[in-house]
């Protein structure tokens, strides 16, 4: 059996997984150690290091692990394409739980995209990430111009508003004193309307 | 005369804050020490150590000096409150001059936003400096409305969702391959147009 990645049985990954997830949260990206890991798991260090080799791998396998998770866990299951982007957005802005763990865990996510410029190997999976969960936006705003609910806007050019205001709102929520979130939520309900809704009220003037 | 801050001559300031910003943008916040600032500068590693004291206090200054540069060199001069508008967001999603040193120094800035919420010092800081921008921004859309421009809108949602874009393209411009920043300039665009513009092309259907 090789080494690194691909072939990790599927518990002993999800293990490791979390143990990523809960020392990410307690001790930030860069802070955290191999050993950390391991203390929060039930594998041992060696192990560890038998399946990654190093933390850049099992943090770049930890990056993926979050887009699978994001597609499980995250994307709402709706027939409404409204009520499904609603949803996705609260989800991403406050989390699936609110409170300390979310803003932990976006902390350590936005160390870890402030060192892509300086690590290819996360930028192209960060890259990867980006790229799939805009498509699902995409794909909702799609459906619902299909449906006939949505304007017929340029689905890309919304998408990515949508996603850097999320990503910006996050930054702004972790690194000042300001409610960035709710104000960031409030001002997409407004665009959503504006751009996307047929018949909306910024359009009576 | 007192150590650390205020009373530092005004020429001394600048060549340190000068150098802070070459340092920044060629090693990173995480690999950049008082020697390489020194190094960059007319000034030795001793006299950084008498004005400053330590990296973080000078880091804290260099978050307010920029704070400075920004209202004398990215706020633009005009009468015409939507040409305002657009240089200024032209200036803070492209730089002043494109290229390298703009998505390096934006890269490090990345770096200490994300140190923030494991330094209390840092976050007040950008959280000042955050509010002097989000003040700028507001100002020049109630200047709008009330040259009767604007449609008559909450000037603190538009500005937050500008801002929130803003800082989520360059993040994702810095840790990803995608062209962030031309998507969002498009975007706000459309965005300006919808909730900022009277009989804008959004209203005609």
């Amino acid at each position: 059996m090789s080494k690194y990645g691909e072939e990790i049985p599927n518990h002993t990954r999800e293990d490791i997984m979390e143990a990523t997830f809960v020392a990410l949260c307690q001790h930030g990206y860069a802070d955290i150690t191999m050993e950390k890991i391991a203390e929060g798991s039930d594998k041992s260090k060696s192990t560890l290091h038998y399946h990654y080799g190093t933390k850049e791998k099992l943090m770049v396998d930890f990056i993926k692990f979050l887009l699978e998770g994001f597609e499980d866990k995250i994307v709402p299951n709706s027939d409404d394409p409204l009520e499904k982007l609603n949803t996705l957005i609260d989800r991403m802005l406050f989390g699936l739980k609110e409170g300390d763990t979310h803003e932990r865990f976006h902390t350590a996510l936005l160390e870890l995209r402030s060192q892509a410029p300086y690590n290819e190997k996360y930028k192209k999976q960060i890259t990867k990430n980006d790229e799939v969960i805009q498509k699902i936006i995409v794909k909702i705003i799609e459906e619902g111009i299909e449906k006939g609910k949505f304007k017929d806007t340029n689905p890309e050019r919304i998408a990515t508003i949508i996603l850097s205001a999320i990503d910006g709102a996050r930054a702004r929520q972790i690194s000042t004193d300001r409610e960035a979130a709710e104000n960031v939520r409030e001002a997409l309900d407004r665009i959503i309307e504006s751009t996307l809704m047929k018949n909306s009220r910024g359009c009576k003037q």
